[in-house]
């Protein structure tokens, strides 16, 4: 029986965890994880993630990375971790892959979505995963000034966690390839008559600590007219956190998929298009 | 201030409640419900439920009537009982009706929706809210099925309670005006490949216990091939509880729509649109 590396494919509903890294003393995805594969593994397992999310943040695209002894096979393995997991956690694939693949080091690049609640009716089963926002929002506008996001800038004033406080000068420069607003029919409950979901959809080569979520707030913020869409650039040349209106709720963000660069090389034409609708 | 009959619209996540109707020491919706409209009332309030869910049931279109003495409007109503309401309930509506309006009683017909989670990869955000059901469903065969169900029938063979056993030997009829599948999209997460929802819209005049579930389980069966669609006429006309399978898992389950005279006659063509289109 030889150690081997892993990828795990997982998601969480993040209400009940205090984030994704490990931390002492507090229910959390790195700190659940680790506990069932030790079960397994009768060892502790130390396992790397793709994505940090913040308490109350969901993935349904996070990737871990981790080292096991195992004797059966991979399907084997995925079904005996859903067991030990509890049920805010699911298993998605467990794949072997070489020695040198890392879960966070490797990523090509990250997705997020977030979605905001525009119903005329309060939501009720999506309630853990939505900001109810009950002002109208002028969806054009915030199209409009996501635009100002695309490619590279410093994120510093959208950087959580004293990375974008007064005192950091280490530039924080992040380059995104997708920022877009999308309107879901949500299906599953009632929003009420001509009520909705609007979902931003953001994709970077990596993102800084409540960076989504503060660049959510500051496109809420145009799209309630408090600020034109060209205020977004005017925000990224100021590199201070300070100007940035505070980060939206952590339960309308989803870390929807991370890739890596065999992911994007296997991609068939037919796959990409699925990739697409996969929302 | 004077004592008045209300109508409240309402909704509930059924996961951690034992069913609508009030049990002694048991956590159910009308118990919270009366409960919180005691406190603003200061004095017991009863209250009668448009249609009757089992534990784990949910509801976004549940009615209820009760008397109150309120001095304020029912927006200020509708906020009050929120703030006294547990957060897996969700006032919807609240109106002063005549004192001869009853949820139960005046009640023309109800809709239920069932979702069944067909999806190739777990179900995380919508687990309390549908089935998982890993085989494969001849949806065409389920449908042309449904059909069996349209018009009057003795519906004891789907009753539970004790109403369709070996001694129940009162008729049931019901009489269904829709039984119909969707194929639903869920969006608000990834389902996989060539994945989905699929969706059961019944409506009738009333339920028995367990009446929907047990419907749903019988297209299932259909579905998967065990059985020839033609067999829901036979199950029909047993009036035999035995015959039917044992009823789908509650979180499945959603009450939709409980509609009154009322509703009926003030809807326009164009809401009547809108409402064709609120799934």
């Amino acid at each position: 029986m030889v150690r081997q590396r892993y990828r795990l494919d997982f998601g969480y509903e993040g209400t009940a965890f205090s984030g994704s890294q490990r931390q002492p003393g507090l229910r959390t995805v790195q700190g659940v994880l680790e506990e069932a594969l030790a079960r397994l593994a009768g060892e502790p397992v130390r396992v790397a993630l793709a994505g940090r999310t913040d308490a109350g943040v969901h993935a349904v695209g996070q990737v871990a990375s981790f080292d096991l002894c195992w004797r059966h096979d991979e399907a084997t393995l995925a079904r005996a971790l859903q067991a030990w997991l509890p049920e805010d956690v699911v298993v998605y694939r467990v794949a072997r892959m070489p020695a040198g693949f890392h879960a966070r080091r490797g990523a090509v690049d990250r997705e997020y979505r977030y979605r905001i609640w525009q119903g005329e009716q309060p939501p009720l089963f999506l309630r853990r995963f939505v900001w109810r926002f009950a002002g109208l929002l002028d969806l054009r506008a915030m199209q409009e000034a996501a635009q100002f996001f695309l490619g590279s800038h410093d994120f510093r004033s959208f950087a959580g966690h004293g990375l974008g406080g007064p005192k950091a000068t280490t530039p924080r420069v992040r380059t995104i390839t997708m920022a877009e607003w999308h309107l879901l029919s949500p299906v599953v409950e009632p929003v009420g008559t001509g009520a909705q979901i609007v979902e931003f959809r953001v994709r970077a080569n990596g993102f800084l600590p409540q960076m989504v979520r503060t660049m959510v707030s500051a496109l809420v913020r145009v799209g309630t007219g408090a600020a034109e869409p060209s205020w977004i650039s005017e925000l990224l040349e100021r590199c201070d956190r300070r100007a940035a209106p505070p980060p939206a709720p952590p339960g309308g963000l989803v870390l929807w998929r991370v890739r890596y660069p065999e992911d994007i090389a296997l991609a068939t034409p037919a796959s990409r298009a699925d990739e697409e609708s996969r929302g």
